[in-house]
């Protein structure tokens, strides 16, 4: 399969430019080392962020693929590049949660690394300017953002997804703390868009229960392209 | 019928006293004069501010149960006391919403003022050192707070009751913004518990669209005692 990016970029966001290609229902996510995190107010760079993310998220795709999950991906084109479906962003940032950490733990004054079975799934507006707030199902029909079906189904979606990932990420010793998910609509179905890399996900390796994910950067703790690179190392066994 | 109060506080809230009575199932709530806005950053007196409050109340709570809804009143015994059925209160703040206005406002980016048809529901994890916090059901169900079965029925509790309100304050040509309510259990059944009143509700005059209601005094808008007289007499109307 040959790609030919018209090279016109529509789209740069934190950590990814997408580019249109000859194909008006496919596009190229190009991955780049950009680092935000506090709704921006932090940044930087993290080394060769962008090819890890890459191919953690082709990885994750194939596989949610192989279990019956639509997914945007088409194939890797190269280091920093995928090529996917193009899809219309549902602007709502789906978060599964195996365990309580982050956010979570300031809402509801619960105690960090404290497990959720079942996994809790919330609904976050993608929507920079107002920092993405959470929202309940009523305010997304108030938005128009998504019919009660479509929140359905993202939530069943969710759930799903998470049965998949969990036992593939535990042989990998590590912990699946929580992940956000972005889905998108392709000729008339919802599929799985976007990217599942160190940067959408919390990982605690399972010994030392140490971040392996972009908190590192977030809490200054250091090793961060370390880490990127061992979740690469992890994820490719 | 006659009531004893026993005397003892077993609760000093921020608006309210909540006494036992000689009946072990009944409390005896007493309204104060004390206001606190932004999670009781700001604090001051409205002058019979209580009085209006426990009359306003009384009178929606005859309505309410004149419709068939079950609440905790069962008599107002002074200008300041109601008597009550004691339920354990479930900790969330349940706020219906027909229009735009405040934390929703914020919170979406949308415009005060804007009509919402049918109204929203939030839940909101009553916890002052959590700051009462937005949740959605997932949140509720791993803190234990309330089952689904609840959830489902205080939302449908919140629209039928908002069903009896919005015409009974039109006819008074007022708008009925948005409001709080509590529920509690009591003998295994759930019913309306605390109060509805101009600090529990957003009301916006018909015409002028001024508001009579505590936002008077969270955004020092002056005339706040003569606001909540207003309140009582076209309630009592
Ligand atoms: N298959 C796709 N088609 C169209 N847009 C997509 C697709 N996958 C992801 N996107 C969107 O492209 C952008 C990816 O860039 P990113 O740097 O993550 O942006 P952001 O800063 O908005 O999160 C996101 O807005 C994402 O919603
Ligand atoms: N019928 C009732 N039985 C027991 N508790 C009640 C009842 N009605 C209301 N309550 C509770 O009593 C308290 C009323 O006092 P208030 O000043 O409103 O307190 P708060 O500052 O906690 O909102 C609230 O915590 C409310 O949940
Ligand atoms: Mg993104
Ligand atoms: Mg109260």
């Amino acid at each position: 399969m040959t790609v030919e990016p018209a090279g016109t970029m529509i789209y740069e966001g934190k950590a990814k430019k997408i580019f249109t290609t000859d194909r008006p229902d496919q596009v190229l996510q190009y991955f780049k080392d950009d680092a935000t995190a506090f709704n921006a107010q932090k940044r930087g760079t993290i080394v060769d962020k962008g090819v890890v993310n890459n191919k953690v998220s082709e990885r994750l795709f194939r596989l949610l693929e192989q279990q019956g999950i639509s997914t945007h991906f088409i194939e890797r084109v190269s280091d920093r590049e995928m090529l996917t479906k193009r899809v219309t962003i549902v602007p709502v940032e789906v978060v599964v949660r195996n365990v309580v950490a982050g956010s979570l733990a300031k809402r509801l004054g619960l105690k960090e690394g404290a497990a959720i079975d079942p996994a809790i799934i919330e609904f976050y507006y993608k929507d920079d300017a107002l920092g993405d707030p959470l929202v309940n199902d009523d305010h997304l029909r108030l938005l128009n953002v998504a019919t009660p079906a479509v929140l359905r189904e993202m939530r069943e979606l969710g759930h799903k997804i998470n049965a998949v990932l969990l036992p593939f990420f535990k042989e990998r010793r590590m912990m699946l703390v929580d992940f956000k998910l972005e889905f998108g609509v392709f000729h008339n179905r919802l599929i799985l868009a976007d990217e599942i890399s160190p940067d959408t996900c919390r990982f605690w390796d399972q010994t030392t229960k140490e971040s392996m994910d972009k908190d590192r950067f977030r809490k200054d703790l250091g090793k961060i392209e370390e880490a990127y690179q061992e979740v690469l190392r992890r994820v490719c066994e």
